[in-house]
């Protein structure tokens, strides 16, 4: 079959995907075309939609079709919590998993200077501008515990304290339903450092 | 995030896509946000064309944007074989491994009369239209080797017989690389009964 043909596009389109090869791209374009043409329509429609209009909100960084997505417009949420996470899709597993309230800070990736990433990159003159400004009581940091994570935490804990704000991090340890048999060493080891009081 | 969002809107229509759950539409939304807008305007476009322009060939029955396929409407393809397969995957695949180049002929199922899939649904009435007036000389079945593949490989091969044409089945055994130890009885079984003489 010439590469030309549409359904060979397809399928070669459907690789752009993360996690899609040439056998999985073959059976999303073959179920599309036989079984669910009008979600493989209006999939397209959306998709061209969001690549267009998907931009930045100007005050969270988070991505939007807004100029300030609904999270920062919201007047209901509460200003005095700030929640600076890495990446759009933080927001959306604190949102989905608990009940914060609060406002958040995307810093679209994590200090990483061999990558070329500071400061500047992460929209942090932004944040520490945002901190002057609208001075929230509480700054909880929510990057991951990686290595460059922890780095763009230290950064952080350094910029808020001379904004006297309380600054938080979430906690590290044994995940729920986890098996500390099972669990790695480094996570076991912080989760034993950090132990808590249990105050009855 | 209240779900109007494009972002939310974009994660929810790329479930439409078979082995995609929320966390891989979230990592696909947000992969082509951040990396690959081109790709994911290119997606759009092929996969809106082909959702309206896809149909079937009036000759083999396999996807194709055009009346008559590229397989189909190529005159350098030998008339004398025919290959009978179940899906327009498999034309594929049969496109890829070998040199095969025969012309097709796609069933678009199997017989399965508890679902409702008799002879009609799977063109058998095109099919022997077909082999009435073209007359191939070979018919090569390759339906998968399950129990409605074989029925409807038996069929087959009784409609071939009344006209005279010279019947194949693709076969069926140890696949290469396999390890005998680690062989399924029923393919072993089957490799075994159709040992095949070696000349020498």
């Amino acid at each position: 079959m010439p590469t030309e043909s549409l359904l060979s596009q397809l399928i070669e389109s459907l690789r752009c995907l993360p996690g899609v090869g040439p056998k999985s791209a073959q059976r999303m374009a073959l179920h599309l075309l036989e079984r669910n043409r009008e979600g493989g329509l209006q999939l397209a429609a959306v998709l061209a939609d969001a690549m267009q209009k998907i931009g930045r909100c100007t005050r969270c960084r988070n991505l939007t079709e807004l100029e300030i997505c609904s999270l920062c417009a919201n007047p209901r949420r509460d200003d005095s919590q700030l929640c600076v996470v890495e990446s759009p899709v933080d927001v959306l597993a604190i949102e989905q998993a608990t009940a914060y309230s609060g406002r958040y800070f995307v810093l679209l990736g994590r200090l990483s200077p061999l990558d070329g990433i500071g400061p500047a990159e992460l929209g942090l003159d932004q944040l520490a501008e945002r901190l002057e400004h609208s001075a929230p009581k509480e700054m909880i940091i929510a990057t991951n515990p990686t290595v460059e994570g922890e780095a763009t935490s230290y950064y952080l804990q350094r910029m808020a304290k001379s904004h006297n704000i309380h600054i938080t991090r979430i906690a590290h340890g044994v995940p729920l339903g986890g098996e500390l048999e099972y669990t790695d060493q480094s996570t076991l080891a912080h989760a034993f450092g950090s132990r808590l009081a249990i105050d009855e």
